[in-house]
């Protein structure tokens, strides 16, 4: 990775926390230079604008989903396990607490308009259309399925990005039993075996 | 209802539109008096503060689950139908497009601090709760259950809160297609059956 993609990350994940806690429009190009510890007209000449930090932070969590979940389910060949890994890696990814604000900035997507939201509302739509297919696969191989694979698609998703509402990982519930838990009841859910 | 909680609630209403449009910090008593037709004197005379107006949204939002979900299932006798009717008025709410601006206030809440948040998630565990009684009640009937009812009730209230981000009423999935699907993954996840 070249210095400047670094150095953009880095920009990434900190004005991702600020926005997180003042709000994208409370947060002001001041603060978050601050932040960083650039001056404003620095932190300008790295990121361009305000709109466009936003759509680096969700660029940036949309390349850690492709890094850490996507990229490693693509040489499963068995295609339970692949969802099933799937699911534990995005899990993962959301309630690992560095990646916090990046979610969740990416989910409150509300403030990008015209083509930077396309731009990442594309992104969104390629990792749903391959649960989508995952899913497919999977009824495949139970015989009739029971629902369309998009709207389980879109239960799964619910699930797993509702996590940062309310998961805590010092609570009493440990990341492997929530897992097994939510990936059992899936697909319990999906395909109606016990 | 008295003319002044009528009064409010329409404030409510409104002012969920502008912080949904703007954001909690985008938005100011300004902006939302001119939405509301009052002087900014006028809005502080009805809520006291901002914070006490994104207090009263998010009061508004709990009594409306209160008064079209929860009051209404609580004399269904039967475990399964009672959680059944739950899943169904929840996802009315959540997909009704009048309240959407309450809900996404309601659950995008970390502008609210101190005193009133708690009051809000006082709230929110009360429902959680119940949702966790019913759940247990229908695991009882089914024999050894599978998951943990906690467990269980965050994982529903992910699918339906979600719903919110992709849902469309003017979509191809109509509203009752999408509760019957979702109260039977739901089921099938919780109980394994068919």
């Amino acid at each position: 990775m070249g210095t400047d993609k670094r150095k953009l990350r880095e920009i990434c994940r900190i004005a991702a926390r600020v926005f997180f806690e003042k709000g994208y429009d409370g947060a002001s190009m001041q603060d978050i230079a601050g932040a960083v510890g650039l001056t404003k007209a620095g932190l300008y000449h790295h990121v361009g604008s305000k709109d466009r930090l936003l759509f680096e932070i969700m660029n940036y969590g949309m390349d850690i989903l492709r890094e850490t979940v996507i990229e490693r389910v693509k040489s499963i060949a068995d295609p339970r396990e692949r969802l099933r890994q799937t699911i534990v890696g995005h899990i993962d990814l959301i309630v690992r607490a560095r990646d916090l604000e990046l979610t969740v900035v990416l989910h409150e997507n509300r403030s990008l308009k015209g083509a930077l939201r396309r731009k990442i509302d594309a992104r969104k739509k390629e990792y749903i259309q391959m649960l989508e297919d995952m899913i497919a696969q999977v009824q495949r191989e139970g015989g009739e399925p029971l629902m369309s694979p998009r709207l389980a698609a879109f239960a799964l998703l619910g699930m797993v990005n509702w996590l940062y509402q309310w998961y805590r990982p010092e609570g009493p519930i440990k990341e492997p039993e929530l897992a097994r838990n939510y990936v059992d009841f899936f697909f319990r859910g999906l395909l109606g075996e016990a």
